[in-house]
């Protein structure tokens, strides 16, 4: 089953169910007027949209022309946004483009970090920034979206807790990163809004691509029309979702509808820190990987994102369909009203 | 206005508004359902709610018993919760207690943390805890529930969206913390569930003890039924709330219905680290701060929580009555089910 919500005049948006194809839709009002609502009584409203959902395959369900220009992001607004770093190569070049040791318990122990869930961004709104020296970078991940996990729930409650997997782009202000993590208290001002890929679909939907903990597909990250990311979301994956999130879980219950994501997918390859897609490597799911790798052989050379650069992060089946619709989001200037 | 959220079978509890002295209250279902929704309206649902707070007063309204017992946290779930830490002075403590310098910015650039909003504890539940190890520990704070911000606001725009003030106990486990924040991405599994006074009120409710960003009142924790704390929340906090707010809305909105936290109320006076209640002093809104000051004289002596251990924070106006009810907090042991 695809669930998407549209947008409308309300702050939560109107959920439809999608079909397989992403080209039709059909409202849902009927059993749940949002995506939170359906999240809140999914025992009783998940079986419901899956009858609807295979009424959409067969015809036999009214439907209505899908575009993914018209989708928020599937959870417009949610209780709890909180995002691993599960590919801890990614992390572990971060330290090493600035000669720090990283801890060897970070191969043992997840790291995650609280996010701003209030005003996610449609996956096709733009990003908008008031100043270019803020550094702005995209960083291209899946997520999961949970029923109710208890307090201190095992990795198996976990693993059957997860009900919708999607894509997000978790914009970074890498210029507000250093001054803010050197006060100790992690991540605010540099992680604005991020966006969601238009449509979230349940695990059955990626076949034998899930293995009930990891997604085994090349995240597709373009900027500019370009490819600079083909990384597998399946490699190099040091904690699968069942691990972060009963790790989210440890000293406090997650409430249905919390999104848990994967960190920046990053392959390390060959035991090297990774080459562009240019040069026939996996490429990179954000642009501070590849200054890393700059850094470390002198210095940076790729910019952050300027005014008017477009990314563009997606993720195909076997088949080269697109699973979860594609998040592009071009870079604005903010002017205050 | 003084609003409330009874519980009830769903997951938002239902709205109701309080009688000032809080021995009575009216459902208002028929203008907003729940108290986020009606922040995500308030131009048009606060003045009409205002309305049926005079009918209170008057006696003109329909009324029953309010219990505080029967309260939810105001906002059982919420999009936005980001907690400051305004009263630099504890900040400072805790530095002192493990001898290391406060950086000279900390009295100009505010400090803040993005919390967990979506499984708020009741303020009458108890606090379940797993392993006393994990240092439990309260800390008293004010807080303010906020309008839509437009990202970039200026203080005075921030000023003018504050909604509704409450009081919170931001529960934490100091055990955690050290490990936690060494990984350098702020608060996860230190942070637990938070409470909120049975009651939020409109500034108005405040008198002059509000005076548009602090609020001039003690913040009284007790212990196990013995004054700890009875900090003045107007002394002593270096950043008011319009610039807490101004600060969080720096790279993306604050959406209606954001909670922004003040920290915890510290107060330095006559100089020094402050005394215990019983010595005449402030005493201190959290254990934590009296073994900084134990800890600077020798050595911590005074326990965190244990089970059985019972915290209650309060807020009286000038003439005695409580302003927000109670919240009273014991701690039990988790047994997951």
């Amino acid at each position: 089953m695809k669930l998407a919500t549209l947008k409308d005049s309300t702050r939560d948006g109107k959920l439809v169910v999608v079909s397989k194809d992403l080209t039709r839709c059909s409202e849902v009002g009927h059993i749940a007027r949002t995506l939170q609502a359906a999240l809140d009584d999914w025992a009783h409203a998940g079986p419901r949209l899956a009858r609807v959902a295979e009424g959409l395959e067969t015809g036999a369900q009214p439907a209505m022309r899908f575009h993914e220009h018209d989708a928020a992001s599937p959870l417009p607004r949610a209780y709890h946004w909180a995002d691993g770093s599960a590919y801890v190569n990614h992390v572990e070049l971060v330290r090493r483009a600035r000669n720090a040791e990283m801890p060897a318990s970070f191969w043992t122990d997840p790291l995650i970090y609280q996010g701003g869930s209030d005003s996610f961004l449609a996956p096709r709104d733009p990003i908008l920034l008031e100043d270019e020296a803020w550094g702005l970078d995209m960083e291209g991940e899946v997520a999961v979206i949970v029923d109710d996990v208890p307090m201190g729930a095992r990795v198996e409650e976990a693993r059957d807790a997860i009900r919708l997997l999607l894509l997000v782009n978790d914009v970074s202000l890498r210029g507000l990163i250093p001054a803010e993590l050197a006060k100790g208290f992690g991540f605010y001002q540099s992680k604005p809004s991020s966006a969601f890929s238009p449509v979230a679909v349940t695990p059955d939907e990626l076949g034998d691509a899930w293995d009930g903990g990891k997604l085994h597909l090349s995240l597709l990250v373009d900027l500019n029309g370009k490819p600079f990311g083909r990384a597998d979301a399946g490699v190099d994956m040091t904690f699968d979702f069942p691990r972060l999130i009963a790790h989210a879980a440890k000293t406090r219950p997650l409430v249905a509808g919390t999104i848990i994501g994967s960190g920046t997918v990053s392959n390390k390859l060959d035991g090297g820190p990774g080459r562009p897609v240019a040069e026939g490597g996996a490429g990179y799911s954000c642009i501070a990987e590849l200054r890393m790798i700059e850094t470390i052989a002198g210095a940076p050379q790729t910019p952050f994102l300027k005014f008017g650069d477009t990314v563009r992060i997606e993720m195909k089946d076997k088949a080269g369909h697109s699973i979860f619709g594609a998040i592009e989001q071009t870079v604005m200037k903010y002017e205050k009203a």
